[in-house]
């Protein structure tokens, strides 16, 4: 597996990714209708680095990478992370997250933030902690799960120490 | 002293409070040397709702509001506050903080959020502690003060009840 700065020909590949996970709306706080156009524009940004996980030719995952704040918060990056369903369980989150964090702090940031992780996301949560990720907040039923309710969400957490 | 929709017409009004804020870069994560335009474009852009707190006809305060997230999170409000330098003290930012609430338990927002208030700001965190904010969330070092350096910042949260 390689991770690569998407291009715009991936845009076919990342859309496949994200359309199911928009449609089913359980992790990510985004409009569950947002169009094809509407959300490669969120994810593939001006604000943001956008890079794919591709193996044997298909694109497996991909993520962004941008600073969480602007001005006195610009250190702190911030990604989202997503995992074509076939290939979770396969290190290929773990894999991103370890090339953001390089990245992020190749380039200057001192930490990141996930602002919003669902706590009814075992999978995740456990994830970013073995990565070093601590749960520095808890938001009380801040997410809408479409099955579960108001669930709650963690912000999570971590320096980034020379790479 | 009352709190009212912004109109075009305050807009001057409005980027006499926002420059002082925004060049000091002490109490928001916003660029030091965003412009008018720029500014402007973001307290009142169509994504908020912008108020301001009028008193002898001269405007004291400003505030915006709107959902801090989108899908899964748009019953979590978020809001920025600003008082201007003269009329501090005098529970400007209380009354705007209140009328906050109101409006957005008006609109169905069932919590409000803070994502980033800097823990050097006492007056702020003790106003907000005051108003039934709590602290859900402590970020190490995630604002840049152009003073004091890398310092704490505080995510706060409260639901919203019935008004």
């Amino acid at each position: 597996m390689i991770i690569r700065p998407a291009q715009p020909l991936d845009h076919t590949a990342i859309w496949q990714l994200l359309e199911p996970m928009l449609r089913e709306g359980e992790t990510y706080a985004l409009d569950r209708d947002l169009s094809r156009e509407a959300a490669l524009a969120y994810w593939t940004g001006a604000d943001k680095l956008t890079f794919v996980a591709e193996s044997d030719g298909a694109i497996v995952g991909t993520y962004f990478l941008r600073a969480n704040q602007a001005g006195g918060g610009s250190h702190v990056a911030n990604c989202g992370y997503l995992t074509e369903p076939q290939a979770r369980s396969k290190g290929v989150a773990r894999a991103m997250c370890l090339h953001s964090m390089e990245q992020a702090h190749r380039r200057g940031f001192r930490a990141m933030q996930f602002n919003l992780v669902i706590a009814t996301n075992e999978a995740a949560v456990r994830l970013w902690n073995s990565l070093g990720f601590e749960t520095v907040g808890c938001l009380p039923g801040a997410f809408l799960h479409p099955r579960l309710g108001y669930v709650d969400a963690l912000v999570m957490y971590r320096s980034l120490g020379p790479a």
